[in-house]
């Protein structure tokens, strides 16, 4: 293992974050907070040993998936910790294990919240929480390979271990760029989304935030009651944001380039749409046959609140526990099915429910005629054996991790489908869950016990479980 | 398709169950019952075109794997819908919808019920209904095996639709031995345990009827309250007994044949015991600890109800569903995890769970060292690739079913614990869930839909999933 690789990777990610605390602490200043001693003591906490772990560039730059896994996970925790500090010292969250939950969840875009009240936070603090789920949704390490030069020619295997969905393919020959193009699509599309807000009259300050909720796929609010009070414009500009955060960044990608039909070939966004436009029927009608909802607002909640849910961002509208279980199950189902792979979303990714969906139907085929010859293919290409086993050994750790995870948090005596649904809201990324965890209540009941089990959720599923697996592992650890 | 071979086997089947319900007729006759005619008609009406379908043997005897699981999943469906006759024109069970659900729950062995009070029913009755749970544990089709001449040689492909597990393997190379043999063990162990009953007091009748619940692991009770007012004898003895029919019936042939090496090298056996000891350690702590029980209430009752739901069979000593929630993560855990392959109970089974962690831990050596070659082993043979992908495909199928299931029982807008826990409790072949399907309450609330949806999930889950599947696939219908 090659510990002084590892220690330089987190020293750079430490060093980045303290120079985006650079921004809180600015607003803090304008809109004249009492907190820029806190935001400099957290700053210097973050760079000092930041810097001291990057200044001298390893000799041995040579490292291995290990080293990948190993740096990912790590510089995750520790980024975890450090974007805590603001919170903690300037007493705004006062317990740190608090604070650490809602950094977590703010960098794995989660989006769920301990906090009761948001709306009695200082907006340098409130733009702090939203501005983490901007940088954990396209990842902090991918920021860096746009930054760094890094001379192994390996750094693929940090950005595999921490992008989302089974495949990471380059865009672009040079993996530098490919970094640099995506936090290109990226950023044109918050900005974009910011426009079209300002556009619906909100201030600047909450477009901001909101966007960076929407383009994370994260979820944070700055109200207390979520989206359910702003105007029909905003809510549907958000719908639409949400829903195409989700969408695998290849495909705009491939419009940038003009291919416009390889664009429009991709397996994994036409799923995402049919399951989109499904669930969204579904839930309209329901809402509508049961609920007795009329067709404007049934339309309007089943579309954010499915495009909330899908692309796993956990922004409400409404508050859907007290719709029909009908609904409720639909939202759950798609809390699993999650965004497409290569998105700033989180659960299984639509490429990984296809896979599993044609695995199923060949194994069909094969139980009937057993001498066959089948293939999986996937855009038109066949699928490795090795992948589809990988593939499937991830949804048996995501499973294992489900059922130990509702095991352990159950010892807080809450109900089951509280316990269920804290667990699918944080190991998909979602935020908010049913019940006590639902979208007008929050985490703060749970043990710290319970938070730390919840924490791990969010950081296995937004590193897609095995670089968290790797960390648990004594036989990682040996040179 | 040789569909004139699944004619011959359905027929056979429905020739055979015509002489079971000579059983209950018998009693009917003993008891003083007014319900003699009714058993006449249902016999009749079973046995008249069972012989019409079975009297010509086909000329084409040749058969494959189509036809193996067709015929399966057809016998048991028509199976089901002529065991529910009685109850049906007696009109002990008004509806047929729920005669057809009591009796799929009890040859599956489940043992839901949508008897609110079994007390009332008529011995001959109760008879029936807890015997269909003896006949289905072992199989109907093992059963004819043992019975029936076959020359094509291909009736292991039978045995593989109707037995649970990933594998089935002849215990002495002949199968029709292999299924006399299973059929020994099975009525011996029976046969015992009536015995050990007797010696608590019990009356013939109900000895027969709980050593049925229990060898089929099904669960129907004659008592309203299951099993609370039982005495302490009684009460381990069935656990006793649960938990030695949720073991691999393998390991019995290894201790009859005086292989006790292969039997205590047996993983899955060793598995089955590591898990149920620890579930039962966690819940009576839990008991103790959390629900403030006694040592021997916690003892008593933490190894009754783990060795009624790891087995699948049902039986409740206590109403579970006020223990504390922990408690009931571990038993919703066990639900699925199930008991042994080749025993009678359902769920996964242990021998997948342990296929699956060394499928995780196999991924996890894969990531650090790409290019070495790993090799999954149990009971130290190397376990082929192919068999990996289709036990994981069987999970794929399972999940993709109880998702489906879901969304399709939660349009009757019971809560989501009760949902949940009715496809866990059906799919898994258990009986009780919780809340309104909980220990002391039954699933007659939900409407006829969803009892057929519940239906499908438990002979699907009796059948292992696929031959259910293949049924719904229109490919297989073909020529």
């Amino acid at each position: 293992m090659n510990y002084s690789f590892i220690r330089w990777i987190v020293g750079w990610v430490l060093c980045v974050e303290a120079a985006f605390l650079l921004i809180p602490l600015t607003l803090c200043l304008c809109f004249g907070e009492p907190y820029a001693v806190d935001y400099i003591i957290a700053i210097s906490v973050t760079a000092i040993p930041g810097v001291a772990m990057a200044f001298r560039r390893p000799k041995n730059q040579s490292f291995y998936a290990r080293e990948g896994f190993i740096a990912t996970a790590l510089s995750w925790i520790v980024m975890s910790a450090a974007g805590a500090l603001p919170f903690f010292i300037s007493g705004c969250i006062p317990k740190f294990v608090d604070a650490l939950f809602e950094v977590v969840s703010g960098f794995t875009t989660t989006g769920a919240s301990i906090l009761a009240n948001v709306e009695a936070m200082p907006r340098s603090m409130l733009f702090w929480r939203s501005f983490t789920h901007w940088i954990g949704g396209m990842g902090v390490l991918v920021f860096l390979l746009a930054l760094l030069p890094m001379t192994g020619g390996q750094s693929i295997l940090i950005m595999r271990a921490e992008s989302p969905g089974p495949s990471v393919g380059k865009l672009v020959p040079r993996l530098r760029q490919t970094a640099v193009f995506l936090y290109g699509i990226y950023l044109g599309m918050t900005l974009l989304e910011v426009v079209a807000l300002l556009l619906g009259r909100l201030d600047l300050f909450s477009a901001f935030c909101i966007s960076f909720g929407t383009a994370g796929t994260g979820g944070f609010g700055i109200l207390n009651d979520s989206f359910a009070s702003y105007s029909v414009y905003v809510q549907t500009v958000v719908t639409i944001f949400m829903f195409a955060f989700g969408v695998n960044f290849n495909f705009y990608f491939f419009l940038i380039i003009k291919k416009f039909r390889a664009a429009l070939a991709m397996e994994e966004v036409k799923g995402y749409l049919f399951i989109f436009i499904t669930a969204v029927v579904l839930v309209a009608a329901n809402l509508m046959l049961q609920g007795g909802a009329a067709p404007g607002y049934a339309i309007l909640h089943a579309s954010f609140q499915c495009s909330s849910i899908m692309t796993t961002t956990g922004f409400s509208s409404v508050d859907f526990d007290l719709w029909p279980t009908f609904s409720k199950t639909v939202l759950i189902c798609l809390m699993f099915v999650g965004a497409c792979a290569g998105s700033t979303g989180g659960g299984i990714k639509v490429s990984r429910i296809l896979m599993y969906f044609k695995s199923i139907g060949r194994e069909l085929r094969r139980l009937i005629h057993p001498r066959s010859v089948t293939v999986v293919r996937m855009d038109s290409k066949a699928l490795e054996s090795r992948m589809i086993h990988s593939v499937n050994s991830w949804l048996l750790a995501y499973a294992a991790v489900f059922f130990f995870s509702m095991l352990m948090i159950s010892l807080d005596n809450f109900d089951f489908t509280t316990n269920f649904s804290a667990v699918a809201a944080t190991l998909n990324n979602i935020g908010p869950g049913l019940n006590l965890v639902g979208p007008t209540r929050n985490f703060a009941d749970y043990s710290a016990f319970s938070k730390l089990v919840l924490m791990f959720d969010m950081l296995a599923g937004r590193l897609e479980i095995f670089p968290m697996l790797l960390m648990l592992r004594p036989a990682t650890w040996r040179r």
